[in-house]
């Protein structure tokens, strides 16, 4: 058996976004580059994969109570790969406000720049407030987002790919740099973008950047297996778990890959002490942050529920679920995943805010680091799982007792590298190079 | 007097794009990171202020011959932000080709983790290559792009400073973390961009980023009086780079700002040894990798002459000059620096390929570092330039030989800071703060 991948995420102040509320915690740290240095560094020294940062290009309401959308992730990370040498960088980019020359190329860059280590994080980003910051007066709905989506990383990544093996000559003698002919225009005219390319550079060393998918609708699945390298996904219970990767595996396979070669790296939240006495006295100090009222009435109206009918602590049942999930902007992965815990026994509103540190989505795991260490090896070695993107509670604490103490466990008990193995964060994930991933290089 | 500020270009393998060719330099240095982090160390050793490097978002046909635009320039500068604590970085961006969204946010960023370090260097692109890119059969023409320029850096610099000081309260106490009324959406809705705003986080050190601005034009020009901190110019006569200085400061003080808080960064080609004799050989040596004809061919049509009737040693006079320069994409600056050198006397074709290094424009200074320090102290004193953005004829030599050489004499001399003596680069250019660049944050 080998062992699984671990990706950490930087949101910081954490998971529970009023963390910053927290005496120890510093509420101005997401602005603070030297906060995400000294994490970058934590992971690096603990062997971690990637690190990994979520995105929204607009400013939300929720601002009066916790930050949100933070740095813009881009440029933290690739500044962040200045900083480290073997740390690998997840940036999430959203296919329905970028142009796919602008982001073919950007990524490119960051894949030189680190030297192989870059991934994209492809969302199609359903805010109409980030609608309204790009002159669109209704955002797209998501068909029409995941249609450009999939034209998108086409472009992309036949930009990617536009320069042949040995298109660099560089002959002194001659003066002939390089072999037009083997550099190659896309030349696309389609639904939502004509470009002619190519790229100005070659490929950097992993040829294209690992590309993450991130979501579970059918739109984002059918993409994820066209394109994904990896899945990024959400869920509450492991045999909800096991039934997506089958899922994205057989997909996969449909569009004629390897269905090894579709990863899925599974987030989950993790609150993690010396002992499980003192995560859990840290769990109710970070339930009492949250303003239970709003979060709870959100995730009721989120199942299609009125906030009217089932107050916080009323207990809603998987005969209360309307048969779909209502239509809207609200991921049908988090939706799912909630439907499958309701569905395993009845919960409340408070329950289900705190099983999802603070109604976000993804699941809470609270312990010491054994208990943690536990759970991790429980669901990959039941197939749940090719890897984790780990999320911090409380990043301040969090962050550093999941690199400093549950890591070393993994380690020991095989299911984690010791020592980063490769640079190429496409070879650390196990995935094949792509067809024209070697430099367009033909001598030295 | 006070001394000038230095920039320094780090476009490989120089400003002489075939210096490839020489037999000490890496033809694939151009996509070497660590090429550009050692640049950046001799830099930083040096007190440069900040690095440039220019951008075009498409390949041209010169690939054959050279590498032309490359990686791209916001994430390799991103990343240098991350291996430097106090260099300055000016990256070039497009407007025809981002949304001010975007770029607001990602230099919003990049102030962020450099700590006060970001430049923009603002162009409107002018190349038929990179319109194809971005599905546009036809690029804008030039009085388009500089209206589009001027609405987008309204909107840009409204994002820039839409969050008041104060506007993070990070109440931990009440749970309220910040206060929306201090934090101004911008609203607008133009003839290019309907933007709401703001920008998710608050500005960064400087307030807002230096903006540069690099287009000699008329429209260029108008966009510098109103906005620009910097104007990144070309001259190839002290007296035209004087004349320039003054109408630029003319047009500050008409948009009602103080001249001095607008600076000239004039661009020269540096090629510099221990001994003139050294520099002289080595200019040679560069000449002889020139595809001479081409570009003695391309010099001609950019004045509106043809190569039919000036050969490259054919002696052009000022009398044989259309009174107006031809319409297309070639850079108003340009030319007039051209027109400017056969006012000065009669040259031939070969002589204006020679002496812009190659047919790109700029300046080309050969001699020994007391010499190059001797015409840089010289068209300063003649206030020519607040400070100068030094680009290497051959990056893989005259860069660290600029930095080793030149760079201590003028410190002696006065003329430039022996250290860096803030880390924001607009203090360093002797900037002012814009009104709102207070961090946003009411208390600790």
């Amino acid at each position: 058996m080998t062992g699984f991948h671990l990706n950490l995420s930087l949101l910081t102040p954490g998971h529970f976004r009023q963390a910053w509320r927290l005496p120890h915690v510093d509420p101005l740290a997401y602005l603070d580059i030297g906060h995400f240095e000294r994490l970058a560094k934590a992971a690096e020294d603990a062997g971690i994969d990637a690190v990994f940062l979520g995105d929204g290009p607009a400013l939300g309401a929720g601002i009066e109570h916790a930050p949100e959308t933070g740095i813009d992730p881009l440029i933290l990370l690739a500044h962040l790969s200045g900083a480290t040498d073997r740390l690998g960088f997840v940036v999430t980019s959203s296919t329905t406000y970028n142009s796919p020359y602008n982001l073919a190329r950007r990524f490119n860059a960051l894949d030189h720049v680190s030297r192989g280590r870059a991934a994209v994080n492809i969302v199609t980003t359903g805010s109409p407030a980030a609608a309204a910051n790009f002159g669109l007066d209704k955002h797209l709905d998501k068909e029409t987002r995941y249609r450009r989506a999939h034209e998108f990383l086409d472009v992309v990544t036949r930009l990617w790919d536009a320069w042949e093996p040995g298109a660099v000559v560089a002959d002194k003698e001659s003066g002939r740099y390089a072999d037009a002919d083997l550099i190659h225009p896309v030349d696309h005219r389609g639904e939502f973008f004509s470009v002619r390319g190519p790229l100005p550079v070659p490929a950097g060393p992993q040829g294209r950047p690992v590309i993450v998918q991130a979501g579970g609708s059918e739109g984002g699945l059918s993409l994820a297996g066209e394109f994904a390298d990896v899945v990024f996904t959400v869920a509450q219970t492991r045999s909800k778990a096991v039934a997506f990767r089958e899922d994205v595996r057989r997909r996969a396979a449909a569009a004629g890959r390897d269905p090894d070669h579709v990863k899925i790296s599974l987030g989950v939240v993790v609150l993690v002490s010396e002992t499980e006495e003192e995560a859990r006295q840290r769990e109710q100090e970070l339930y009492a942050t949250l303003p239970l009222d709003r979060l709870a009435a959100t995730v009721t109206a989120n199942l299609g529920l009125s906030a009217d009918t089932f107050g916080p602590d009323d207990v809603i049942t998987i005969d209360d679920l309307p048969d779909a999930p209502p239509q809207g902007a609200f991921s049908a992965g988090f939706n799912e995943s909630t439907r499958a815990l309701i569905a395993e026994r009845p919960r409340t509103p408070r329950e289900l805010v705190h099983s999802s540190a603070g109604g976000a989505g993804h699941r809470l795991l609270v312990g010491s680091a054994e208990q943690v260490a536990d759970d991790l090896e429980n669901w990959f070695r039941a197939g749940a799982a090719d890897g984790f993107t780990v999320m911090a509670a409380d990043t301040a604490v969090d962050f550093e007792n999941f690199t400093r103490l549950v890591v070393p466990i993994l380690q020991r008990r095989g299911l984690f590298q010791k020592e980063y193995r490769a640079t190429a964060l496409r070879e650390r994930y196990g995935l094949p190079r792509p067809r024209r991933a070697r430099p367009a290089v033909r001598s030295a």
